[in-house]
């Protein structure tokens, strides 16, 4: 039991967790889902067509992910987590210490080494005919499934090419990037355009027509020596904030700032943050090489040294299987 | 079988819809869903947790009414659904004729006279890992429910008190306001804000600060005797296309113009548009009242003649509840 968190699974407050409703003749091999105090095999997880996390996509969600049998910055996962729910004014039906217990049994019934984990707060079912969110009753859900990798390995050894969209991410006057929301349409327009011009990705812009974030991952360049990633318009990506934590563990000076397409073509290296797949190096730039087209050496130096610290237990929170 | 457009239930292909999957022992009465080609009861109703029209509010959908047993307007909606779906991309697993008779059947087991009903198309579920939309295969679900008030009647009797939000209406670079979308955060936002302020329900602006649309509704003004809607930056509604169409029968000039919050506070009326609900009087902005703090001519006309076109089946779809 190493790491600088403590292990949930040794907490003295266990028993107070949702008594685990499971059914041992399934199979919960490809995902665990946690609904409505159940546990269920992924595949036959729902939730109500009529919940306003789907019909106003009126919901918060965070994801933390497992490698080798320990969730990684799991506190800081939960922290922000519960800041969107207040931002939202959603009330969690469980608390805090639940809510890592129910993560660590989705998991563990799993039995999944390395893991996408994802928690959500629903606005829940309105009575009939209202239109008033504050007569809900707010849900929650979770579910465990094997990690998940923003673009795949495989691509990602042949070398990321990121589209930069015309399409702009929608702005924080509407919907504040700071809540982690399913407000993806905009991505998804934008995924579209990268598609049909040969990307593998794509990066929105904010209204000034600055590089802002893409689906799932903020965007980081290596420009004048200094890596630099955008501020405002974006979410405040937990590995981002690992970035500029390892940034300073190697010396090199790393801080928010606007970046142009014109900048983000012209950098000296690009690169992914993301939960779902750590540090990736983008090797062009809508299809034209950056730098000599390789992964540069930051890059390459805050991946390998990201992946090390893991196997180190540093964030780690260990995972009791048994 | 009277009415513009064709019945449903006299249409010669009707053996071609999916075939009918319900229990006769349960209570359809509080509405049906369709789900996966089974019509369950509405409260039963759900969709997949990985679903992207969840997960990425990667949906679109379209809501047509039922009063006193005709739907209204039917061929209109479907043409719109049709059209968003399209534009985002997705595939409809039935046809049009059928897509129409599972909204029929949906009212007819609920038998519900004046009826909600919608339509839906989601994404659907992605292969393991997958963060490619184009792998997904669509869904289509659908329900009906009793009829729903964008402000119930009661306070509309009192007059609705309608607040300008300072929150932004999530704007046509990011997502198609045309699409019709799951994209509410920003219309969440407002409603509270409106709430906090005695408001009865909420109207956005655009980035310029202009008049853009409420949560469900088209707002229109009369400024020096003639009607005038925001054209831009919202959903072209198809009750506000009847406003026009209802204008130009009563022989008012109607036309989409730009209006600032200033010019809505000193308009001669104030009124919403909307499916669910037809025409409602706003009688005060802001909590200022609008003209004598009473619903105006021009609204009270456009109001009555609209449900009394309804009684004389104008652009109305009978349903055979035998």
């Amino acid at each position: 039991m190493s790491g600088q968190e403590n292990s949930l699974v040794n907490s003295t407050t266990r028993t107070q967790a949702p008594t685990p409703q499971q059914d041992s003749r399934l199979d919960y091999s490809a995902g665990t889902a946690f609904v409505e105090e159940c546990y269920v095999p992924i595949r036959k997880a729902c939730l109500p067509l009529l919940d306003w996390g789907f019909l106003r996509s009126d919901a918060t969600y965070d994801v933390v992910h497992v490698w080798k049998g320990r969730f990684f910055r799991l506190q800081d996962h939960l922290d922000r987590f519960e800041r969107s729910v207040t931002k939202l004014r959603l009330t969690l039906p469980y608390a805090r210490d639940d809510i890592g217990r129910i993560l660590c049994h989705c998991v563990r019934l799993s039995g999944l080494r390395d893991a996408y984990v994802e928690m959500i707060c629903t606005r829940g079912v309105a009575p009939f005919g209202s239109r008033d969110p504050r007569q809900c009753r707010n849900r929650f859900f979770a579910f465990a499934i094997p990690f998940v990798w923003i673009v795949d390995p495989e691509r990602q050894q042949r070398g990321i090419n990121l589209t930069v969209s015309s399409v702009v991410r929608i702005p924080p006057q509407s919907v504040d990037p700071t809540v982690k929301n399913y407000h993806w349409g905009d991505f998804t327009r934008g995924l579209f355009e990268a598609f049909g011009r040969g990307g593998d990705t794509v990066v929105l812009v904010d209204l000034e027509g600055n590089v802002s974030e893409g689906p799932g991952f903020n965007v980081f360049a290596v420009i004048k020596a200094e890596v630099v990633t955008p501020g405002h318009t974006v979410l405040q990506g937990i590995t981002q904030r690992t970035m500029q934590e390892l940034c300073t563990e190697i010396g090199i000076p790393c801080r928010a700032a606007t970046i142009s397409p014109a900048e983000l073509s012209q950098a000296e290296e690009v690169f992914l943050s993301s939960t779902a797949g750590g540090v990736m190096p983008a090797t062009r730039v809508n299809g034209q090489p950056i730098g000599d087209g390789n992964p540069g050496p930051v890059t390459l130096q805050l991946r390998d040294r990201y992946w090390r610290r893991h196997e180190e237990g540093w964030h780690g929170t260990p995972i009791d299987y048994d």
